[in-house]
């Protein structure tokens, strides 16, 4: 037996599951209609046929093994991201989610700081909790519109304005996708912040150590107990590894050839897809 | 004799001076009235008593002195630029500048780039002859408000897009400081881009080798010829150095007593101010 998992955390992202879907609409209709997503993107995985139900989320759900979506979405609240995923046919509930904001939350908790945050709109209620008056530090996300030359100012200063300025970021993507063009993600506002200050931020979206840990509290089970599926090389593959649990990539979404050769990262197996992963987990589960 | 120049760069800076008018007016005048800005700021020394006229700029255009200002200033054209500088009271015209801008235009020139501007409205017209059509490469500048998430992410967009990106830097500061506030300067922008781009930017301001070497080609002089006389340690006296020229720094201005111990750079010789270093300079020219 390969891997022997008890739990399995799946990498799930939101920003592109809209943008697929209105592509995949617009373009490639027939396509779609003719096979689903699945030779698409293994993400957004949603059967083949007229089943709408994610049919390798289904089996795993039916299955002893304990399941856990790791996402690093930071443009909306668990609530809202959870609705969308539903919305498509995902059989996914918001205590499922494991995400940099609630992760975030409890490192401000845990070290009695009080955020200003620079962040998008709708992810500011996963800090309705957190006193923010007097701020003693940064949080910054992926702010979208919201990272405006005075909001970024008001940071700057705010962080300059400290003894020890703590800059704690939800991510460090460099871009993505959406259906109007590649857009900056958090990552590059996070290195204009480090560099007027000249401090380094601490990450707690994927690949931080400290959200694999979060999701394997959450699971409730050791780090050599639980797999990680994902199709980034970096951010799911190396993250988790460097966590201590084995990770599989799959061959699709960010997937690109060029990572079987990564200089430092080495999944522990490559899967074609979602569903090839789950059949080869489960099969090893019969065994 | 310590130096027995033929020429001298003088740094200057326009961002500062209307701030520090404004202020001194404001809060020392009486101050300001009795000794005039020298002991302030030697970059912006008005003279003492009635004089309006720089004492020590009027001192070196009368000596056999060679003078070059050599400014980072990227919000405003040279033409503009000068005549701030003028209104306050500087003997100073527009061919004695070396500034960032027309540095970049000759880069473009020369490796015959046309660039995608992501600069303040103020600079664009030093751009005037430049072919900006099909760019392939971003000249970035200190764009203050057009520093908009858009406009980031148009920049972006052309880099990405490109075989072979190329972002031209205007500059590297951290931040400065306006009437309202400690704002972004172009260095963190251009990380931010560097950063999505997994690329490094040729930066054409101080302290770039190629912007010495610009402002000596203009003075028409060696650089064991020049002497720099600037208030950053870095900008000013690491940069010339690295060039070949000498370099004195004022205690006045962006100078902190912690420059004394950089670990970097080291100025040729310390002056209080620059009516120090003009007098100095003078004397070894009589000797």
């Amino acid at each position: 037996k390969l891997f022997s998992p008890q739990s399995l955390a799946l990498s799930v992202q939101g920003k592109r599951a809209p943008q697929f879907l209105r592509t995949a609409r617009r373009q490639e209709k027939s396509c779609w209609k003719r096979s689903g997503y699945v030779q698409e993107r293994t993400r957004w995985h949603l059967g083949t046929g007229s089943e709408r139900r994610p049919p390798s989320i289904h089996r795993i759900k039916a299955s002893s093994l304990k399941l856990r979506f790791c996402t690093n979405e930071t443009q909306a609240t668990r609530e809202k991201f959870v609705k969308k995923l539903q919305g498509l046919g995902f059989d996914i509930s918001v205590d499922e989610v494991t995400a940099p904001a609630p992760a975030a939350c409890r490192v401000l908790k845990e070290r009695s700081l009080r955020p200003h945050l620079l962040v998008h709109d709708d992810v500011v209620p996963e800090f309705a909790e957190i006193d923010k008056a007097n701020p003693n530090c940064v949080v910054i996300g992926d702010a979208a519109d919201n990272f405006s030359y005075a909001n970024l100012n008001e940071a700057f200063r705010v962080l300059i304005g400290l003894e020890n300025p703590v800059l704690i970021s939800l991510g460090r993507g460099r871009y993505y996708k959406e259906t109007d063009g590649l857009k900056l993600d958090v990552g590059a506002y996070m290195k204009a912040l480090e560099y007027a200050c000249d401090i380094q931020a601490e990450v707690v979206g994927k690949p931080a150590k400290m959200f694999f840990e979060s999701a394997l509290a959450e699971l409730g089970v050791q780090p050599q107990q639980a797999i990680m599926i994902g199709d980034d090389i970096v951010n799911d593959v190396g993250g988790a590894q460097q966590c201590g649990m084995r990770a599989l990539q799959v061959r699709t979404g960010k997937y690109r050839p060029s990572d079987e050769n990564h200089p430092q990262v080495k999944p522990d197996a490559y899967v074609n897809n979602l569903a090839e992963a789950v059949e080869l987990l489960l099969q090893e589960l019969r065994e």
